[in-house]
């Protein structure tokens, strides 16, 4: 269900205690040369409307602005701040809660996100009550990318635009996806840079971390259902704080 | 031309000094019986669009939440902060500017948001020089509407879910109008409502603020028309700070 | 009565709940050849006596900056920003609040100040139950010019040392008015002044928008008693929120 | 000269890099049962009016508003916070700068303010390079005050509507002290009142800080006279930074 | 070399561009019945002193206070925000940079602080141009820690109070550790933890992780000192940005 | 009793509404030729620790960050502004309360702190009701001071790495002490350093701010003393507020 299409007159009773919303959020940013940039928007979008159809859950609008601080200097990439980022979460989440909403889940398709979802989450945790919030990232995909993947990762947890991100848009968008501008680009990540400020123009100009012409939709459906799976068990196993 | 689906290889030559970039900006929030919540996204959206496709702009995507205080009780609507609204979009318009646009229009659907733009775009006259920033809301809706309207305007300045924004949805998204649940609500608004902080329950228990019923979508097309044809002139008369 | 010059053991039993205080709020602003800088102070300051004689109100020491960003870089004009504005008022209101006062009423003589006392009162809304907020600005004051002003108004909602603004001066503050320096300068204000940043430098050298030659003691007269009498009806009117 | 007379025109080339702008800072506080809550507004006026008239300096009008928390529970009492104070004082200091100013002297009228006043400086020290900013609070009251005070001081650092503060009004503005009002009332201030937070009601129900029946002309005369000589010593030797 | 007990006089030619400013950060946390509150303090400490010895660096003093919201229901723990812990680290970074220092470290022993000063890192990234910001965690120890702890991980990221902490604490602060008091306790952590807010509380009694009692000075010797010469690896190794 | 060496399964029923909390604060600030850049930190350390043991109180980890603006620039200060401060101490007062302290004592040994702590000190009076915030800076010192100084004081309240500081380390902590190095040097005070911003690099290039070389032992025994004594009387008589 989509949250923005409904009227406000039906939907007071459709929104009860046990009632889900799920916010997408995404980012605008540079995926190298056979994705587009709102390439974790689309991810995003099309993961929490399936998450959605099988919890019943509303989908709000999504966030399609993220903090992208790595790649800000990339063409295309539109970087906003942690605390923009927190801000705004914050208040849709304390919006819904006052609607009644007591289960809110983000559905993150850009890891630079995290951080600040996390941070928002605990804000809410403390301004409303008994309301369960959820900053989901694909989980379960570092196991499962693992058991599919036939090129070892390039960083720890780090993935983009990559033999796996690129299979999660085959099954999910691939409409959006030109796979003849694939390409392999294998970075030589500096050992540092998990441990100091690390613009990703240090190390490689494609913004593809590996190999993208090995991605299939059959991978992007192995890992992209795990998760789907993982997120409306937690959703649907949920108890009250 | 959606900005998000274009990929970082290719955007780089298309953004010049001369290039637009068009933020559609709207809310969720209650539009009465016969609109959806996301009235303001889907107004937003398609007039940026139409205007894009006027002067080869980029479109990016919509900022879907917006100041609705006045509105924030009623079911379904969310309400951010205009600290919030601020910071968000004087981050991606600082994104823009480094990306090299030197125009950026936001077209906003939803009054209450007016405030919070034209506050972030003070903060990027001073941040980004040389970059023009519009906040737009229908320029010259207030002449027309006159013109073709049937019934008094509930207010000054305010229209909402009425004749008038009715009419819009008729023209530019008829899919999301259920005209069988358009109503005549007519106000009696406090004569303070201007001066004194009045949330909408005080005066409305439908949100709309006059006769749906008279809505059509050829209304809609005559003021939706002039405001795009002047946010086209304004956008390519332009000239340097 | 003049808040200041009251003590405090008197004054404590003369707060009750239905006490009224006003906050006159001017600006420092450049406004022309014929006005003073402090033009909208002694606006501020002389309409809100004259409204606290007939409601026995007390009024408040005047805050006489405020936000003049349009007018900024003009001989003589001191701008502070909304957050500081909103930050006082916020911050004098709720002390009001704490001293017993259930009316606190803003009469401001300033335009550019309308939307931080907007937001201010809305903070105040929330954080001081039962307290009512006005924010005038020369409530009714657009009909009442449009029937005596004879040149046409150089913009929909902005006048400056004009017609009419010199009008009031020549009704409230005679003495700070040189009449022989008045000008007639009517100026071209650019289509997109609404929606793009526009500081007045761009359209006027004298800050005047319109012909100040023209007015007349009676005209201001007639709009600022209008204007009073709002006032008085609705805060004499007002009930509980 | 007051700054708010001139006119916009006149004042810019009155405006120099030797002129001095002077912003009378006080507070709405209860000064007992002799003197006005606007006690610290008059007294900082009145003082800046002397001071200008010998250095030649604009007047700015008064910030009316003050840092009062320890009396903030008193009957009339306005309490505005630091951070309040400090952001408007920065924003009026900046606009000075802009204006060509290179002196900005406070003369405050009220202790509490001091901390704010002193860091609002530091800011602008930092802003606006080569403009000397001044905060001052009666330059050389302490030793003066010794010579002159028939009664011990009930506190190292405060005096508050005490034999001191009232001389000063029978010296500044004699119209608005009552002496018949006035009592001796000399608390005793818990040892600990410097070290940890301590509003004044613990300790006194007057506000009054002393013996105000001793209260002269002569006396108040005898110290702001040497507190103007110092002020006017400082801002006529200042140099450059 | 003890930054605070150098002295002003002759610390001034001993910071060149070359020279290493090493920052402990710890935190006041609930760290089981065997291991003081002080747990991450004193293994910062500790680490820094070796690896400053080793690179000849300046350890300045430990900032002891970190985030620790999930367990700040814990007897004993102190939790400062994220907030407070980046504004001071920012200041303290710049301070370093205007005294000459080119390489800042951040040893911490805290992963709670990690979100926080890779923020503060990115802030100084920018402020501070050319000077080499690192916020090192333990580097490498994951690994190591695999090769040698004798019971799984309670979970992918965390542990704490541990084996293996209380390993580092028998090899860096042994008369800190009451081994008699040791005790196992593997938790059942939720599987959502790591996508809700979870404080610790919920999965834990004891704060300890795991089986403390497997815990040998000679496992922290080969994680830490595996850890420590990879600090030193990249504090001799880096380059200019 | 050291706070962070107990453990959290002792702390909790050591923690009653009677337990005292003590945290040092210090700063890294010049300190001439013969102190160390940390005599502050040290100096509070050993205070607070001699306080505790009078009076049975926890001693917190020592904050070892201040806000030295005035000497900022000379080789060595490490400066964090009063926000940062306030943070982080506010963050610290409030965990404490809900552990169950119900007196929170600031032992500071830098006076440029003083307005941070008091300003942190009053934002807990009113988070942390009933519990009593202390911000002591060497109680009393200044009558003692008067009584064995052999030199005049440089200035009515700063006093640094001078006869009475230098007494108070060789006191506390004589082996920071290098008397061999300490030095003589007057400074002329400009006359207006307490009324405008003033760096003290416009007047001492040693920092010392008098005659270190009469610094003795018993000097710094006498005053300190003297300090400890009054902050355990008033640690012992206080009462709730």
């Amino acid at each position: 269900m989509e949250f923005q299409y409904e009227n406000s007159y039906e939907v007071k009773e459709k929104i009860t205690s046990s009632s889900i919303a799920i916010l997408p959020v995404g980012a605008v940013e540079a995926h190298g040369p056979h994705l587009p940039l709102g390439t974790d928007n689309l991810l995003a979008e099309r993961v929490a409307q399936r998450v959605a159809d099988k919890v019943e859950a509303f989908v709000l609008p999504t966030l399609p602005y993220g903090q992208v601080w790595s790649l800000r200097h990339f063409p295309g990439s539109i970087n906003v701040s942690n605390e923009s980022l927190i801000s705004i979460i914050v208040d849709i989440g304390e919006s819904l809660y006052r609607q009644g909403f007591r289960t809110f889940a983000m559905v993150n398709g850009h890891l630079g996100n995290q951080p600040a979802l996390k941070d928002a989450a605990r804000v809410l945790f403390t301004s409303c009550p008994n309301m369960k919030v959820f900053y989901f990232f694909y989980p379960g995909m570092n196991q499962a990318a693992k058991e599919v993947r036939e090129t070892d990762s390039a960083h720890a947890t780090y993935f983009h635009a990559c033999e796996i991100e690129t299979s999660y848009m085959l099954y999910l968008a691939p409409e959006f996806v030109d796979m003849s501008k694939a390409i392999k680009d294998i970075p030589q990540i500096p050992e540092d840079a998990d441990v100091t400020p690390t613009p990703w123009e240090v190390f490689t100009e494609s913004a593809v971390l590996g190999d993208a012409t090995l991605a299939t939709m059959e991978k992007g459906q192995y890992i992209i259902d795990i998760a789907i799976s993982n997120m409306v068990h937690m959703l649907t196993n949920k108890e009250a704080k």
